[in-house]
Parts: C-alpha cells; structure tokens; sequence
C-alpha cells in the first residue's frame, strides 16, 4: 500500500493520538464513576460488568501500537485487574506508554494491511480505528449501566 | 489554520467516509435490529428510546457536512420520523447524500475552526469525528437495549 503524501490528508497520526487520548480520558472518568463493587459485578441484558470492558480497552491498546509499529503482536501480559485501583493504574500506565510509542509508527505502517494477532486482517489505520472505536461503544454501554444505578455519567464531549 | 499536505496524513478524507459509511451501515441494522414499538418506547435507566438516538444522528449527520464544506450551519428540516420505516427512508436518503457531499468538502475546512451551528467551535474534522463518535456512543447504548429485549444485535466488527 502506498503512503498517503498528498493534500488529501484530513487526519494527521497526531490528530489520531490526541482524538484517542480524549476518549482515553473520558473511559477514566466513566471507570472512576462506577462503585467499586458495581464496576466489577453489576451489568444489565447478560453483558459483562464494566470492568470487563475497561480490561479489554487496556489489552487492545498498547499491544494494538505495538503491533502496527513493528508487526510483531503480541498480547497483553499480566494478571487481569482486580480492583478499580488496579485498573486504573494500568490505565496510566498505557497512557504515558501510548504517547511514546505511537509517534514512532512508521508512517507506511498505517496504510500497509497485517493480521493483527494473526487473526484480523486490515490496514495499520483500520486497527487502530477498531481500537477506538470499540473503546467507545462499549463506554457508552457502560454509560447505561450508570444511569440505571442512578449514576450521572460524566458529559460524552468533555475529553 | 495550515491545511495538512506532507506524509503525516494518516487518514485521509475518503478513508474517514469509508469510516463513517461503515459505521452507518451497522447503525441501520441496529435500527432494523428494533421491533417497532421498543425502537420507540422502550429504554432503560430514564434514557431516550433508540428512535430518538437515531434521529438524532440523522439531524447531524448531512447537516454538518453542509456546515463544514460551506460554512453555512443549518439545521436539519423535516418532521421527527414515526415509524420505522420513515425512519429507514431517511437514512437511505442521507447515506446518497453524504457519498454526494462529503468528497466536495474543501481540503482546508477539515483544519479550519468553525462554530458549528453557532455554538460548537472546533476543526471540521472535530465536528465530523464528533458526529461518528456520537453515534457510535449511542448505538452501543442501543446495543444494551437489545440484549435487555432478549434480542441478538448485529456483530460490531461486521460494517
């Protein structure tokens, strides 16, 4: 695949960074909203709890970077979290991560197509997209879980 | 506000279309997902009922178009669709509309600050993300409700 070099550009791999970063922070306040005992157990229809959600974002995340700027995927290692705490720090953690590691994507890497973790055939973008993307339906699935507990969730345009 | 032209572009204006037209393909069939009386009535956590989301998406999606490539910010005209069907009518009708419009939006409004609708100052790219990310955000709620119906919703991934 070929690098987009062009006038074309209506998204810069900064904007991307930055536009992600500011859902990253809104997913904090939506975990940081949720009772510690309701994050991990309370969901509605079947679903998983919240934090079950918040553990594949932070799984997604850094391995997703990772694996674009190298084409090497590998999984997320280390125990799943147990406490919102927990969950948080690794949040942090993949927040100071994401910022040194994503400015150094190769710029091919986004266009060019991979599997990545040998299953999900798509270009560097479209990854990084399913990341986001998916960070934001399932927040919003946890914005209902909120307000069925009667819960404000935090406004969805403040980043 | 510089238009982008070097080799940082990571997306570029057809690939966020492409994007946006995905992610609408899967919100018709969340839509469709909706028997017609829950599409209107049913909601959990005092929220607005997945017709409303909808409309909603449908007053912003060509609206804003029209306001970024033109600068002109008006608002979506026409009655609140009441059934499932005018509902569908007018999605078809904007997905035309936005394949027509979005390729002539002018490469600098997507850098350019505006006060969309008068009232929202951001970059046309920031208002066009935020109209995706809305609906994304939404639909996820939607997809809550369906599971709540007993009702299977349509895989995320599949656009």
């Amino acid at each position: 695949m070929a690098i987009e070099t062009t006038a074309s550009g209506a998204m810069t791999a900064d904007d991307l960074l930055k536009h992600w970063q500011g859902h990253r922070r809104l997913t904090r306040k939506v975990i940081e909203a949720f009772p510690e005992d309701k994050l991990f157990q309370f969901s509605l229809g079947g679903m998983r709890p919240f934090a079950e959600m918040a553990a594949e974002f932070i799984r997604m995340a850094v391995p997703i970077v990772n694996g674009v700027s190298t084409g090497k995927w590998e999984e997320f290692k280390g125990p799943k979290p147990a406490t919102k705490a927990e969950l948080l720090q690794l949040w942090d953690a993949q927040t100071v991560q994401l910022n040194e590691k994503f400015p150094k994507i190769p710029q091919h890497r986004f266009r060019e197509m991979d599997k990545a973790f040998g299953q999900w055939e798509t270009s560097g973008l479209g990854t990084i997209l399913y990341a986001v993307d998916n960070e934001i339906h399932h927040r919003g699935q946890g914005y209902v879980y909120l307000r069925a507990l009667g819960i404000t969730p935090p406004n969805f345009w403040e980043r």
